[in-house]
This record gives structure tokens, sequence and C-alpha cells, in this order.
């Protein structure tokens, strides 16, 4: 939550930046900032529900974790952007 | 700008998913559409600086245009990630 | 291993393509090609983890499971290039 | 072209590596450490073409140069993976 707070106020400044005409490479570089701002968000929430999910859903059956890794490794290919 | 705004108040609609407890993998497809939207304005931004900086400077000069290409591709690289 | 016998044969694509000379565009755009084809590949593999050694630890012990996760979060940070 | 064909020998040495075995969160590191090898290239061939095409186009005429710089673009796309 606290991350995604910082990075409303990063977006922000980016609004900032393009408004105070800021030279353009400097913009495009706290972009790739933000970016990887979300993608760190991104991991944590995987690792989370790896965590939550499969991790105690494979100790509660036979069948459990299994079901819910294909959902994340399509999940994962959504962040790799495949 | 308009498309950062957007971005903007996207990443608020993240912290309400988050909030509201929001099942993890739906959470991570939306941080990944966030992250495709500002690699857009990242893409955008640079190909305005190629219009206008890299394309301008090679009809002012011999040499110009020259001088920002190391730029740019120090930028794309930033945006890859490399 | 037939997938990545079939990336060794695009990168031989790509040497033959660069010999030739052929239009730079179209070279990178088989070049992102492969990169997608190899990041196909290390998704499979992290799947492929998380279902043979996640999930299994998981059910063999109360801590096992939790303990390849940290790995699997660094592992994924990678392949995103955190 | 000598970078591909270190690449080369990069993904013959990730089929050993997978033909022996080796532990799945290794080989997804090398993979991505061949995937950025790709992405180096990619970003070589771009820059190389930006200074070839748009930058001499640019100079040899006052639409030249433009006519180069939307398929720069979609081919940063590419490489980005929009």
């Amino acid at each position: 939550m606290s991350r995604l707070a910082k990075i409303e106020g990063q977006v922000r400044g980016l609004q900032k930046m393009v408004g105070a005409d800021t030279y353009c490479p400097d913009v495009v570089v706290q972009v790739a900032s933000v970016t990887r701002a979300l993608q760190e968000v991104a991991v944590g929430l995987l690792t989370d529900h790896l965590h939550n999910c499969v991790v105690n859903a494979a100790r509660a059956s036979e069948t459990g974790g299994q079901a819910g890794l294909g959902e994340v490794a399509s999940t994962i290919r959504q962040v790799i952007r495949l």
C-alpha cells in the first residue's frame, strides 16, 4: 500500500516534469524508474500469493497447490509480458 | 499529459484493490497493465525526442544529430532495463 | 530441450541475417522474437520448479516450501530484470 | 556478429544445463543473461539504424528522417514488447 502511494506521487511528479517541458530523456529515465517500482509491487504480490495460496493449498490436500500453479504461471507471463 | 493523469487514476485504483483485499493475481494483472501504459508514455517521449532533437540537429550541422544518438541509445537501454 | 534447439537455430538465422546486411528493423523484430522464446523457456522452468520443489516441499514439512519461495521471488526478479 | 556467435554458444550451454538436470533457478538465471545479451544486440542494431538511416535521411531532405521515425518507434515498441 505505502509503495503504491509513493508510486502515485511519482506519477504526479512525472506530470509536473512534462508540464515543465523537462528534457525528454530525463523524463524517460524517471518513467523507467516508476515502471521498476511497479514491477517490484507485482513481484511482492506474486510472492505473497505463492506463500498464502500455493503453499497452503499444497499442505491442505494432495491436489491443492497444483491447481493454483497454472494461474501463477499465467500471471508471471503477464508480468514478463509474453 | 492526459495519459499520465489516467495512469495516476489507475495507480489509485490499484491502492483500492489492495485495500479491498482483491485476489492477488487480479491485482498483478492490473499492475502489468499500468506498467504497459507507462512504457507507452516512454516510447511516445522517445519518439518526440528523436523527432525534435535528433532529426533537427542532423539538419542543422554535419555533426549534429550524431551527438544526440548516444544519449538516445542509453535512454532506450534504461527503458529496456539492460 | 527442443525449444532450446529451435532457439539455437533462430540465433544462427540471426547471424545469417546480419551477414546478409538485412534491413536493421527486420533483424530487431527477429531478435525480439528470440527473446520472447527464451522467456517462454524461463517461465516453463520456473513453473516446473514451483511444481517439483515448492509444492512438494510444502507437503513434506511445516516449513518446507516457504524456504524455496524467497529463491523463486529472486529468480522472478532476475527474469523481469529488476 | 561476434556477439551473436557468443549467444549461440550460450544457448548451446543452456541445452547442456537442462540435459544435465541443472537446478532450475540456476538455468533461469542463465536464460535471463542470454536474454539480456540479445537485447544488447537489439539496442546496437537500433542505434546503428538511427545513425545510418534516420540521421542521414534527415540531412538528405526536408522530409527525410521523419519518414523513418515511425518505423523506429514501432521497432522500439517490439523490443520493449508493448
